[in-house]
C-alpha cells in the first residue's frame, strides 16, 4: 500500500484538491467550483466524492489525512470563520465536516501558511529552522516558522505580516484600517502605486493608457521590463515598501530566508534585486547578512495543493 | 540535597548574581561591579568564587545550572558579541568560561530574553504560551515566546522589537538607523519626547526647568501625575507610540498578553489605559480583544537575577 495524503486548496472562486504522495509528488487532480456550493456541507460531499473519485482510479493505495489552506482558516480550531469571500457565512466546522465525511485526519490552516510548510517540506527551505514565507497575489499573506515549527499563536491567525502598518495613516486598506503592508506590497498595492506614480510624474507611459480598475501587475512587471518609466519608478516603489517591510519582520523571528511566493514574486530581479539592496543598506546591525531573499522553491501551479498536503504530512510525523 | 540554580544579571556597571530555588525564592545574593574586570576572564574568577561562597554558607545544596543575562548575549553560542557597554571588546565566549569554572551547565541570553523566561517560569506568563515581553528602560528590549519557547532565531539575536522602525525618517536610533521604536517608546524615548512637547506647546511646565540632560522618566512621570500639560502630554505620545508597535508586534505572533517590564513601567495606568485605548481602537480585525496588556509579574528588584535563573531551570528540564 502506497501512503497518500490529499491537499486541498480552497478559493474564492475554485477549490483544486490532489493525491499527493510523502516525497510531494501530485498523482492524480481533481477541481470543484467552490461558488456552486453556498452551503458547507455540499461543498464537503462533493470533495468528499472527488477524494474518494481519484482514490479509486488509483490502486494499492491508502489515505493517511486531508490538509487544507483556505481563506480565514484557523488552525487550532479547524475552523473558517467569517470569510468575506467566501458564501459560507460565520464560522464553519470545516475539519470537523471534513473528517466525518472522509474518516482520516485533517487539518485546516490559511493558504499562506500552507505555502510555508510546502516551502519546509518540499521547497526551498527544507534544510531551515528558522524562515517566512511572503505570497504577493491580490493580498500579502504570510506564514512563520520558527525553530521548525509554525507559528500559530494564541489565536490560531497568527502570521498577518501584510497588517503590519507601515505608514501612518496611509492607503485604506481591506481590513479597514489605513496603511498595511499589503496596501503597498502585493499586486494591488503594485496597481495602486502606478495611479500615484502618474499622478506625480510627467512621463510618457503605456500605462497611462490602461484603466486602472483593468490594470495587473502582470501588465506592469512587462512594461518596467521594457524601461516604461512609470511602471520602473513603481516597481521601484513597491520593491523598497517590501524591502521596509521585510527589515521590520526581521527584528522578530531572525529568519534564515523571506521566500518571495505569488503572482508579483513573477516579476523576479526587477523585484528581488532592489529589496536585497534595501536590505544590505537598512537591515538592523546584528542582522546584516545573515537573511536571504530567496523565490519559493515550490512551482506555483500546484503550489497550494503541495503546501496543504505538506501541512496534514507535517502534523502525522 | 537542595536543588538551586544560579542567576547573573550582567550589566553594564553591576553583575548581580543569586541562588534561585525552583519555586522562584532567592535564597542567597551577590554583587560584582562589571567595570572593575576589564578583561572577561578575570570577571568570570570573580564570579565563580562569588557564587562558590554563596554555596559554602548554605547547607546541602546542589548547583545544578548557571543561566546568565546579558547585554548582546547569543544563546545559540553562548556568547556576548561586541557590546558597546561592556569593556570586554569582541565575541566573549562567556558560556564555555562559566563552564570550565564552575563545571555545570550553563546558558546565556540577552536580558529582556531572561525577562521572558522568568515571567514564564515564575511570573504572570505561568499558564501561557505565547506571549511578549518588553522592557522598558534606558532601551526597549523585547523577549517573545512562541507556543510555550522562546524564540532565538537563525541569528540567536531575535527578538528585538525595540528596532521596528515606526517613523521612517524618524529620530535618530542608537543602532544608527532612524524612527526605531525604542527611539520613541523607552524611557529615553520620553525625555526626548518631552523635548519635542517643549519645542511645540507654551504652557507652563516644571519640566522646563530641569535640562534635558538630566531629566529622568520618574521625574516626567511624576509631573503627569500632578497634570503637568508638558508631561501628560509627552506621556500621551509615548503610550500611543507603544500602543503602535505593540499593534504592529501583535500581527507577527498573535500573543495572549504582552507585558511591559521597567522603569518606564512603573508609570502605571498613566501608560497602560492609553496603551489599551490605542489597542482597542486600532488593532487588527483578528486579535481585537484577543491580547491583553499587563504589568509582569516578576517584582522589579530581583527580575533580572530570576529570570536568569528561569532560563537555565527551563534548559535543564
Amino acid at each position: 500500500m502506497k501512503k497518500v495524503v490529499t491537499g486541498v486548496d480552497i478559493g474564492g472562486t475554485n477549490t483544486v484538491f490532489g493525491l499527493v504522495d510523502t516525497t510531494g509528488k501530485v498523482i492524480a487532480e481533481g477541481h470543484l467550483k467552490t461558488t456552486d456550493y453556498p452551503v458547507a456541507r455540499d461543498f464537503v460531499k462533493a470533495l468528499g466524492s472527488g477524494i474518494r473519485k481519484l482514490m479509486a482510479d488509483k490502486k494499492n493505495i491508502e489515505l493517511m489525512g486531508v490538509g487544507i489552506g483556505a481563506p480565514d482558516a484557523n488552525f487550532h480550531r479547524g475552523t473558517i470563520e467569517h470569510a468575506p469571500n467566501l458564501a459560507w457565512k460565520g464560522i464553519v466546522p470545516l475539519a470537523d465536516l471534513v473528517k466525518n465525511e472522509i474518516k482520516v485526519p485533517v487539518v485546516v490552516t490559511n493558504d499562506a501558511n500552507a505555502a510555508a510548510m510546502g516551502e519546509m517540506i518540499f521547497g526551498g527551505a527544507k534544510n531551515m529552522k528558522d524562515f517566512i514565507v511572503l505570497t504577493l497575489g491580490t493580498g500579502l499573506g504570510s506564514g512563520i516558522v520558527v525553530d521548525g515549527k509554525m507559528v500559530y499563536g494564541h489565536t490560531g491567525f497568527a502570521g498577518e505580516v501584510g497588517h503590519m502598518v507601515v505608514v501612518p495613516g496611509g492607503r485604506v486598506c481591506g481590513c479597514g484600517r489605513q496603511g498595511c503592508l499589503e496596501a503597498y506590497a502585493s499586486a494591488s498595492g503594485l496597481v495602486r502605486t502606478v495611479s500615484l506614480m502618474i499622478s506625480e510624474m510627467r512621463e510618457e507611459s503605456i500605462l497611462r493608457d490602461i484603466p486602472p480598475s483593468k490594470l495587473t501587475s502582470k501588465q506592469i512587471a512587462e512594461a518596467a521590463a521594457k524601461n516604461d518609466p512609470v511602471a520602473v519608478k513603481a516597481m521601484q516603489y513597491t520593491a523598497e515598501m517590501l524591502g521596509f517591510g521585510i527589515v521590520n519582520s526581521i527584528v522578530f523571528t531572525s529568519p534564515e530566508a523571506i521566500f518571495l511566493f505569488g503572482g508579483l514574486a513573477q516579476a523576479g530581479e526587477m523585484l528581488f534585486a532592489p529589496v536585497r539592496k534595501y536590505l544590505e543598506k537598512y537591515n538592523y546591525v546584528l542582522f546584516k547578512k545573515t537573511v536571504k531573499i530567496l523565490p519559493s522553491g515550490i512551482s506555483e501551479s500546484n503550489g497550494a495543493v503541495l503546501g496543504a498536503a505538506a501541512l496534514i504530512l507535517n502534523e502525522l510525523s
